[in-house]
């Protein structure tokens, strides 16, 4: 379990006060599989149980049936990297072809922390924590379908002061390319507004939220370790938790207003 | 919003009492965009807003910049398509290289209910309630990376006494191929044992679940329609926001032992 988690500074906030202490975020991984040395695919997971979900993943995407079929499976934890082989080696050309074909989606565009290329994100904004613990309560009142439903995952772009643009989705990387698309298509400026989410702050949310020049990124669940060296890295303020008057500030915490800095 | 949800006749139990009552859920649909007529990628995504949904997966993939970059996005929403043109359309086989290459990622293994070939899970398991209830308590007593960091899921194989095997994870889909991976190593058998996630429950899910003859999944959170739809179908007990003493039934409910059946 340790493996799976690494202790962080942090600045908590309640109301309007800081204290730095020392709280617990998942790990973060990349897991790069090789099926009969073809790089099949690479995904984010936490760095545990490599072979099984290696094997796990093969199963889930019919590339194989029963553990016959495999005759080794690797696993270079340091480099994350399982590679496997299988009886049907010599026909791995056209189970790629198969995998590419039907079963290819929702891929993180890096893998890693070092690879990211997007200049840090420059912006002076200082924001209030009243108007954090405001705007949390706003995003969570307009999500209706997750209301009904309680399976939807929403994003918002905002200004200090307000909500201006909002969506839903079943995806929680959906939601967020839902608002960003709209920025997009309508010539919506991004800079100097914030990003509220629902979900977990993995490492490709924040190079979404780099490359359009946000400078803080809110949400009311938790990042990864890759998260918040990311958030460190490209200059965003990441904030975490934000439960009533109270929030966890991951990274850049020079952007929050607190008591004695007033 | 309406777009986005559906209402079903759900069944809703307290301790051991059941009623049929209307539910929401959410809606899931397949969307494939085609970039320069390629064919891109499969998303499962809320059927609301695609076209933003389009741009912003293109910009976050990098694979447009701009606006400027598209020259028509069409939507179709009844067949699940987006169309999108670009200036650079002549470098479309070079994008999808560099796209295949760099951000294949977890995919969903098919998109539309009909697609799925699996024959329905045959059980003749009855389950008690509180046995529900003390599995879900004891699953989320073990989740220790989500206690301490609270930004993981978890996915346990269980017989109605015990859960058997237990993994967490960052990935939602990783928990459940971690568990199932691990089955499949250890020649664990899944037939007549029960599946308990954390996560939302969409359709890949289900057919994973199918594929290992588990006759139950069993959640805290909640379904979409193509979930209730598929677990209906492939003949598996649905279980859902299962909180105390308390849970809803989305789908062959005949399992579950309730009191006028005792």
């Amino acid at each position: 379990m340790a493996d799976n988690t690494v202790a962080l500074n942090i600045t908590r906030i309640a109301e309007t006060s800081a204290e730095i202490v020392e709280d617990e975020v998942a790990r973060e991984a990349a897991l790069t599989i090789f099926l009969n040395d073809t790089e099949l695919v690479t995904m984010l997971c936490s760095p545990a149980e490599e072979n099984y979900l290696a094997a796990g993943f093969l199963a889930a995407e019919g590339l194989i049936e029963t553990a016959e079929d495999i005759t080794s499976l690797i696993v270079d934890e340091t480099r994350g990297i399982a590679r496997v082989a299988t009886k049907s080696a010599g026909e791995t050309d056209r189970i790629w072809k198969r995998f590419i074909s039907s079963g290819c989606g929702r891929g993180a565009t890096f893998y890693s922390a070092a690879d990211v290329t997007s200049p840090p994100v420059e912006s002076s904004i200082r924001i209030d924590p009243f108007q954090i613990y405001r705007l949390m309560r706003a995003f969570q009142d307009k999500s209706e379908v997750f209301k009904s439903t309680g399976g939807v995952h929403a994003a918002a772009l905002a200004s200090e002061a307000a909500i201006e643009l909002f969506s839903e989705d079943i995806g929680r990387h959906n939601a967020v390319d839902k608002v960003f698309g709209r920025c997009l298509i309508e010539g919506i400026d991004t800079r100097d507004k914030l990003l509220l989410v629902t979900g977990r702050i993995s490492s490709e949310i924040l190079l979404k939220v780099a490359r359009r020049g946000i400078p803080a990124l809110i949400s009311k669940s938790a990042p990864t370790d890759s998260g918040v060296k990311l958030a460190e890295k490209l200059g965003i303020t990441l904030i975490g938790f934000v439960r009533g008057h109270r929030m966890n500030v991951y990274a850049h915490a020079e952007r929050v207003a607190l008591d004695e800095q007033r």
